[in-house]
C-alpha cells in the first residue's frame, strides 16, 4: 500500500477525519427549549454559583485540545498552522479512538511563545486537558511548564512524554528479557531534543544507573563548549557522572542500552558489538531507525524496538497518550506528574504477561484494547 | 414541562451536548498508516506547498468555532468564560443539526478586547469561520469588525446579524401582509445595543424609507447630550433625519412598525393606537416581550412577532446562522457583507409562499429544512 498516495486519497474524500456529533436529539420546540434557551439558563447559572459544576453540566469533562504551533511537524520540520492540521485531526482521530476521548485541533498561527501561552491559557475554560504536539525545542519545555503551572487542567507535550512513557515501558519489558537491574544499567541516549530529553528525564526518575546524552557534538558534559544550549546543560545534572567525553560509538562501548530519537543509520554493527552483553537498541528515528532491526539483531541485539509497525517491538506513544487523557480527565487530576508517567510505563510494560514476555514480544499491540484502561487506572491511583 | 428542570436532567445525563467522531475507521495498522505517520505526511506537504489545500484535506471546510467570552450571556449578563459553555455547546449544536456544519465552543478566558483578538485570530487556521456569541456591547462591535478585516474566514457575531437578518425576514413578510412599501415606512427600534444597532443598519441596507432609534434616555439624536457613546452617535447619520426629540411614545405616534430589543412591558395599548394604521410590532425582548402578543393584537396591532415559539410568528436566528455558515463555508466567502445579509433575509422571507401568507403566518418554521438551505443558497449566490 502506498501510504502517501491513500492518504491523499482518504483526506480529500471526507475533507478531514473529525466531525462532531450532538449527545442528544433536538427534533422539537421543547428539545429546544431544553438544549438551548430558555432552559440552557440553568446549567449556566449552576456553574456560575460553582465553578466546579462545569464538570458535571459540559463537554469540558471528557474534551481536550489537541494545540500546535506547527514547529516540528513529524518529519517535516516548520511548516506553520495550516499545514500541520492533517497530523493534528489524526491524533484527535486517535484520542477518540483509543481513549474515547473528545479532542479538537487547535493550530496556532503564531510562533511567538509569549503568545501561545497566552492564547492557550484563553482558550482553556472548556477543555478538560491540553495536548502539545510538534511544537520545537527548546520552546516546547517552557511552554508546558508554564502552562502547566498556569492552569488548573493537565497540560502534556506528547512528543516529550508520550514518547519518554512508552521507551520507558519497552525498557521495563527489555529488562525482564534480559534479567538487568535498571539500577545497574548503563543507558545512552543519541538526540536529546524534545523527545530525548523526555526520555532521559524519564529514566531519571524511575532509577536508571547511567545515562550518557550525546547530540551532534557528542557526549555532554559540563564542560563543553558546542551547542550545550540551557536544557542540555540541565541534562548534564543528572547524566555522564563520570564527566566522559566523547563520540556516540564512545559513550556505547559497555553500554547496556541505545536509545535513539534522531536521525537514520548512526548506529554501526561495531557499536552494538562494542555494548555490554545483550544489548538493548531503541531505535526510534522515523521512518528510518538508526539501526534496522534487522542489522540491530544480526550485530548481536539482544532486544531491538523502533517506532514501525513491521518489525517486532513497535514503540508507539498511542499506547500511552488516549489513556493517560482518560485517566487524567476521569480523576480530573491537574498534571500529568512524573510519578504517573512512570506508574503507566509500568502499566503498559505490565500487560505482557510473564508467559507472552519475550524479545521478540516486549510490546503490547496498539489495538489490545487493554492498554488504554490499564494506562488510565494507573493515573487514577494517584486521586485521593 | 419545567425546561431549566429538565435542561439540568439532560446537561447531566450527557456532560454536554455535543462530542467528536471519526470520518473513518482506524481497525488496523494499514488505518493507522493512511491516518496518522506515515500518510498524513502528504496532506501536509500539499498544504505547505498550496495552502488552499488546507479546504480540500482538512475539516477546515466544514468547521467552525463559537467563540465567546462570556460577557453579555443570554439573559444572565456576564458571567465568564466557564458559566458560558453551556450556551456555547447549545449553539454549536443548532449548527450541527440545522446546517451540518461542525462548529467548536471556544470560551475565553479574557475579557480584554485586544487579548481577544489575538487570541481568535491565532486559532483561527483550522476553522473555517468565526461565530462570536454574547459579546458584551460596545467591544462587541470592533472586535467583530477588525477580526473580520484580519482574517481570511468570515467572522460573524450573531447576537448582531443573525438577529437582524431574522428581523428584517419579518418585516419584510409584514409588509407583504400589509401592503406597504419598505421606502415608505418609519420604524421605532428600542435599545441599539449590539442587536439593535445591527438592526438598524440592515434596515438602512435594505431601503427602509425612516428609522427612528430609542434608548433609555429617549430618542437617539445628534445634539443629545446623554449616554451618546460613539456606536450610538454614528447611528445618528442614518435615523432621525429630523431630528425629532422626546420618548419612545413620542417615536411611535405615526409609525408604521416597532421593533424590541430591550426589555418587558415598555410598549402600551396608547402606543399601539398612535401608530400609523396596520401597526408592525416585533416585540423582541425574551422571554418576556416589551408587549405580549395578546396585548399588541388587542390594542390593534395588525402582525405581531416575537421571540417566542408559544406564539405566531417567532422571529428566530436559527433561521439564519446555520445556513448562512453553511452558504459561507461551501462558497468560501470571505465575510458576510450587508448585501448578502439582506439576501438572507429575503431568501427566508420568500420560503413563506403567498397563499401560506397571512398575518400570523410570517416566518417560516425553524424545523422547515428548506430555510437553511435557501439561506444557503442566498449566500452562494454572491461568488464570482
Amino acid at each position: 500500500m502506498n501510504y502517501y498516495e491513500e492518504a491523499l486519497k482518504l483526506h480529500e474524500k471526507h475533507q478531514g477525519k473529525i466531525h462532531t456529533e450532538l449527545n442528544c436529539e433536538i427534533n422539537t420546540m421543547d428539545d429546544m427549549s431544553v438544549v438551548y434557551t430558555p432552559g440552557v439558563a440553568e446549567p449556566c447559572r449552576k456553574i456560575a454559583e460553582n465553578e466546579e459544576d462545569v464538570y458535571r453540566y459540559t463537554t469540558k469533562s471528557n474534551t481536550i485540545a489537541v494545540v500546535s504551533n506547527g514547529t516540528a511537524v513529524l518529519g517535516l520540520g516548520n511548516i506553520g498552522a495550516k499545514a500541520s492540521i492533517p497530523v493534528m485531526e489524526g491524533k484527535a482521530a486517535l484520542f477518540k479512538k483509543f481513549g474515547n476521548v473528545n479532542a479538537v485541533p487547535i493550530c496556532l498561527d503564531t510562533q511567538d511563545k509569549e503568545e501561545l501561552i497566552q492564547t492557550v491559557k484563553n482558550i482553556a475554560p472548556c477543555f478538560g486537558g491540553i495536548n502539545l504536539e510538534d511544537i520545537a525545542s527548546p520552546d516546547c519545555f517552557e511552554i508546558e511548564e508554564r502552562l502547566d503551572q498556569m492552569l488548573d487542567i493537565p497540560v502534556f507535550h506528547d512528543d516529550q512524554h508520550g514518547t519518554a512513557v512508552v521507551v520507558l515501558a519497552a525498557l521495563y519489558n527489555a529488562l525482564r528479557v534480559t534479567k538487568k537491574d535498571i539500577k545497574d544499567i548503563t543507558v545512552v541516549l543519541n538526540g536529546p531534543g524534545a523527545a530525548g530529553t523526555a526520555i532521559i528525564k524519564m529514566m531519571y526518575t524511575a532509577g536508571v544507573g547511567k545515562i550518557i546524552a550525546v547530540d551532534e557534538f557528542g557526549i555532554l558534559y559540563k564542560e563543553r563548549k558546542e551547542g550545550l544550549i540551557p536544557h542540555k546543560r540541565a541534562l548534564c545534572d543528572i547524566t555522564n557522572p563520570n564527566n566522559m567525553q566523547g563520540t556516540l560509538a564512545d559513550a556505547l562501548k559497555g553500554a547496556d542500552v541505545f536509545v535513539g530519537v534522531s536521525k537514520p543509520n548512526l548506529v554501526t554493527d561495531e557499536m552494538v558489538h562494542s555494548m555490554n552483553e545483550d544489548p538493548i537498541i531503541f531505535a526510534m528515528a522515523n521512518p528510518e531507525p538508526e539501526i534496522t532491526y534487522q542489522k540491530a539483531k544480526a550485530a548481536g541485539a539482544r532486544v531491538v524496538g523502533t517506532g514501525r509497525s513491521d518489525y517486532p517491538n513497535q514503540i508507539n506513544n498511542v499506547l500511552a497518550f488516549p489513556g493517560i487523557f482518560k485517566g487524567a480527565l476521569e480523576a480530573r487530576v491537574p498534571s500529568i506528574t512524573p510519578e504517573m508517567k512512570v506508574a503507566v510505563a509500568k502499566a503498559i510494560a505490565d500487560t505482557i504477561s510473564d508467559e507472552d514476555l519475550n524479545e521478540e514480544n516486549i510490546m503490547p499491540k496498539i489495538f489490545n484494547k487493554d492498554v488504554t484502561i490499564a494506562v488510565a487506572n494507573a493515573i487514577k491511583q494517584f486521586t485521593k
